[in-house]
């Protein structure tokens, strides 16, 4: 037995992904680290659940406090199959990445980064989404790793409000320091590119620009990005628009 | 040419399933209508989308004022497609379901039926999602269609705030009225069925059972339809837990 957390880390890029190997190294100088990771790639995955087929976990190794599984699921069925069956005790902690590439502004309801961290907090597990803004395989995750370190230990020593979990965005280069921010508002544009087969037929691969609806907005996570700092939005599970709840009631049917 | 609204129709149950059918059975009512559903069932996927590999969608049928394709994504994929491509000019409402089964409390995060109703929103399209709280493939949706209708024809009257769309969940037999309400905090528990197959191998089936955190709280989706009445969420895409942002500002790194 220890006294040391239980970590949970997990990520949508899958067990293979640098960004994961990273956030463990940063892990385990913290507690005992568990990672149940999906076995292939899950980007965009969201909070999505799986249904249709059955899940499977295989321990790949166990040693000085590190634990890996890889599972056949999404993000989020990672996380519920390891509180359900795979770990002994629920976690303290849930960590999620490190992500290759941004998961700001609106990108957090795409994310399976963010699906994961969502997941954990729905079940009061204290959790967090780390992203890095830059999506290549081989990214330089080593500035970004000291912030992984001092916004966990923030979080361990604060604890975070129930039923919410923090998407941390991280920007490459060195970053300036650490805002806390709300998601800025806007939408990805131009998202298809429209291509023809050999048989000519089309397909459409999803791509895109961001484009921001308030950019003049000072307290949104993208105006702490484009800054070089480095960008903290606590995100909650309860998407009622209660600005527009008490003005729907006087609609007539 | 025609004056008459365009409507965008997508579900998550596919492309084969009877809510879809009926639902285009009210919405041609109201307009002109173009479905754009997944070919197969995307239940649980969210707001997940595809980048792995490329879409298609095939144009299936068009007459008497609807036009039919099937898409090989998300449902999220789906608007996305249809906005960017396979429509002439924006639709003027997406309606996304009638889902055959709840999307209630916190599985509005979980819905691909709302996934592609938060997709619509989030480009400034009014948009709803339905869900009928009965899972069955031959559900009857005869008394849903009748407040599927009173409740279009509301928005089409009084329009939506920006950026926000509503989630629609009715109840089963003969519903008492309509209810405007929060999202009732609550978790899935006891998730998965863990079974053994023939070369003695684990895997595991996703199931499990609501818990509603709060049963007593009177304002939520869930003590609505307990009591037989729809419930309609305004749901909103900016997840920042204001609450306690301004607390969070405070910490020390």
């Amino acid at each position: 037995m220890t006294d040391r957390p239980l970590i949970f880390v997990t990520n949508d890029d899958g067990i293979h992904a640098k960004g994961l190997r990273e956030l463990v190294e940063v892990m385990q100088l913290f507690g005992d680290v568990v990672v149940i990771a999906p076995e292939v790639a899950m980007s965009g995955m969201s909070n999505a659940i799986t249904a249709d087929y059955p899940l499977r976990a295989n321990k790949l190794s166990e040693e000085s406090g590190i634990t890996v599984y890889k599972c056949n699921g999404t993000p989020v069925d990672c996380v519920k199959l390891g509180f359900n069956h795979l770990l002994d005790r629920m976690p303290d902690f849930v960590v999620s990445g490190i992500n290759h590439g941004a998961n700001s502004s609106i990108s957090v309801i795409y994310s399976g980064t963010m699906g994961a961290a969502i997941e954990g907090c729905l079940h009061g597990v204290p959790s967090i989404g780390f992203s890095l803004l830059d999506f290549t395989p081989d990214a330089d995750f080593s500035k970004a790793k000291i912030y992984v370190a001092r916004i966990f230990q923030a979080v361990m020593e604060n604890g975070l409000p129930r039923f919410s979990c923090l998407n941390v965005n991280i920007p490459t280069g060195s970053p300036k320091g650490i805002k806390f921010c709300r998601q800025a508002r806007g939408k990805w544009v131009e998202e298809f590119d429209k291509r023809t087969d050999p048989h000519n037929r089309n397909y459409f691969w999803l791509a895109g620009s961001f484009h921001n609806y308030e950019e003049e907005a000072r307290d949104t996570d993208l105006y702490a990005l484009e800054r070089n700092y480095v960008s903290v939005v606590p995100v909650k599970v309860d998407m009622t628009c209660y600005d527009s709840l008490e003005e729907l009631k006087n609609w007539k049917f």
